[in-house]
């Protein structure tokens, strides 16, 4: 059953769905305004003040070493962090698409470009199944809705996320049937379609899709589907904070002094400090400053023009930018990005597009990483932070690229021959290639 | 410099080149033909017999259980397997895009589609950097290039190669030059691009584009030139080893029964056989009996059409298939190949382009992988063979899927919507999607 609010959740898991329920660690959900806390369900919004829920853990009773041991034992994905995740403690054993464990690239040349003297790396996200972070976050939703009892993975997209819920449905064994708008590009419908799963055109844009999914959900026809952003949604956005995990193993269990992270609806962001604080709390990490800064394309800028405004409040924009992937004018967690880049010290940029061309053609070109536009537009916004001298050079600093310029390849369309020449040794050196 | 024959660098060795070579365990370059050996040094031909040159390396004073302790405590990549592969021992700490240790995955629900029962794992290198195997082959011959002090790392290609190697040069701060011919289509003349290196086309065909770098590398111009697959091949065919190594480990240090691997030129399913043998010699897994099954797309089925026929050369084709990676109307490898599936109790088998469209289709629906073209060849070989009996269901058997699914979108374009609605309820009803 697929319900919207904490107070019928309470009845369902009243009655038969909570005992059967196990999601490790997961305790309860919590209301982030109020607290509020309502058992495990399918429900995203708090009943008292309709506040986000989110995940609230029993770390209870961990002895750090014997944690730390077990991660570093696990398989080479995110099942890895299992017991500080909202998943059963078998899950790895489950047929999943297992994302994760992706490169920490230390970008020395990069580096060399931007002055960055205090250590500069990439967590490359690229290298997931379906390429882009997004299999981290469907990961999690699929073993909710597993715990849920769901039968059908489903999802409202225009890219990414499309195809992370197909693949990762196909490889469990679920329904999956993702809504776009009827008239997305070719590829794309492509890249989300040969996972077999249904993949509907809704006549319409993608504000009439999401309303339409939300009504669905309401809806007896919505029942048995699990709507991986919508009602498992404080499942599914736990998936981020694998990020955080990561980036501090891979750095030899230790915090990063600053973080570079884009912002679409600002989960992400918002989840990767999550992440850490809890490695903080743990003992698996050295208590010490870190800064997160977030990044946006300025074609969608609300939280990053917010934050430079002095506002709390974050006013939504009509997106218009190649950074589809971070196109969200109005992000739900605008306010709680805008809260930790203040009180980490960090702060919140933009770059134009031509400028987040620039830095996908200067990440390929210094590391050999072809972005998708969001890494772009983290890349060209750490330059930018750098040159303002709002981002220490001296600091250690991880840059997110959270996918793969595969799949914006219009984005850099104009990228072509160096030369022309005709097949013999005359005509190269000619053109002054000897 | 680069010379051509095993003469030459006889003297380059004897002169001042030699004493800095070091590429770990490989001692010689050894004729595959005559067995002639040669001291290390970019050449591929004998000079006794012009037969291909390869890797001979000195594996003797090993200790097994020391061996395969240093492997498991090694990188997740490639370069676990450093003290078997032609690269000095310490390659993990130089610049690289650091390939390999991509997923072994277990693919029941494809093993129930085709009545394997025994076990079918789909060994996955779209994740490796590139999306392609290539990156694997390309990481090797970059280490060559910087033993031998070239500056210019260069191929000829069509495709992933292109990628690999420009990727690759980006990273490790080498100048890159890729010969393509002029014409490709744009989106693959993007993905070379994009890593900024000279893209230089070609006015002509891709024939004509392989003889004019023949004619560079014996002219001065091609000085200080590593062309990967030309004159570093004996390097980077080594890559295709890793293949087997990982397998190995990923199974438990254990043959798999049956392999299923793609044939382009035949080196990489050769260099599979090599790297399976050696890890027999060295006492890593146990010596059992494994066969190795070739696969080709029906439109360039050289290999497969002399195995069927029973002859021992292969009589050149014209390629005309979708399977553009593996399109090599004469595999330089393929009396190797009849030979190492003759000498297993494998086979060689081809499908067409509409088998390798369903094939990819079959692995994208059941395990959420997205194949490229020479993917759909080796699952439509796969399932082929079974239906043959010439592969047996109840052995344990992997499939290789050398590449990623969005570099040959076309094949699968006319993947699409499962069905169009308006954004309501009553719509989707009416659609039967309830
Ligand atoms: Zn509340
Ligand atoms: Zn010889």
């Amino acid at each position: 059953m697929a319900v919207q609010t904490a107070e019928s959740t309470t009845e369902s898991v009243a009655g038969s769905a909570a005992p059967s329920v196990d999601l490790g660690p997961a305790a309860a959900l919590s209301c982030r305004e109020c607290g509020h806390r309502v058992p495990l369900g399918p429900v995203f919004a708090c009943q008292e003040c309709f506040g986000p829920l989110e995940i609230a853990y029993d770390f209870s009773d961990h002895d750090t070493e014997e944690l730390r041991r077990r991660i570093e034992a696990g398989p080479a994905n995110i099942w890895r962090y299992a017991p500080l995740l909202p998943v059963p403690a078998d899950v790895a054993t489950k047929p999943n698409i297992n994302p994760g464990w992706t490169k920490l690239v230390q970008a020395d040349n990069l580096a060399r470009e931007l002055g960055v003297t205090g250590g500069l790396y990439v967590k490359d996200d690229s290298g997931n199944p379906t390429h882009s972070f997004k299999d981290r976050v469907v990961a999690q939703a699929l073993e909710a809705a597993r715990a849920f009892g769901f039968t059908t993975l489903s999802c409202s997209s225009t890219g990414n996320l499309a195809g992370a819920v197909g693949a990762a449905a196909a490889r469990a064994g679920l329904r999956s049937c993702v809504f776009i708008p009827h008239d997305l590009e070719q590829g794309k419908v492509v890249m989300a379609a040969v996972y077999g799963g249904e993949l509907v055109g809704i006549e319409g844009n993608y504000d009439d899709v999401n309303r339409f999914c939300s009504e669905l959900i309401g809806d007896p026809a919505g029942e048995g589907w699990g709507f991986v952003n919508v009602n498992l949604r404080p499942y599914y956005a736990e998936g981020s904070k694998t990020l955080a995990y990561e980036i501090c193993e891979q750095l030899g269990w230790r915090l990063p002094d600053q973080l570079v992270v884009p912002i679409a609806s600002g989960s992400q962001l918002t989840k990767i400090d999550k992440g850490l604080r809890e490695l903080i709390e743990l003992g698996l990490v050295e208590d010490r400053p870190y800064k997160i800064f977030g990044a946006q394309a300025e074609g969608c800028s609300p939280v990053s023009a917010a934050y430079k405004a002095g506002h709390d409040v974050v006013r939504p924009q009509k997106p218009k930018t190649i950074a589809k992937s971070l196109a969200i004018g109005n992000p739900a967690d605008g306010p709680y990005v805008l809260d930790i880049a203040r009180r980490t010290g960090g702060a919140v940029e933009d770059v134009t597009d031509e400028q987040i061309v620039e830095a996908i053609r200067l990440l390929a070109r210094t590391e050999g990483i072809f972005a998708e536009t969001a890494g772009g537009v983290t890349v060209g916004v750490t330059k930018k932070l750098i040159e303002n001298g709002d981002l220490d050079p001296a600091l250690t600093t991880v840059v997110l690229n959270t996918g793969d310029g595969l799949k914006t390849l219009d984005a850099v369309a104009d990228t072509g021959l160096t030369a022309t020449i005709r097949p013999n040794l005359d005509s190269f050196r000619e053109a002054g290639l000897a």
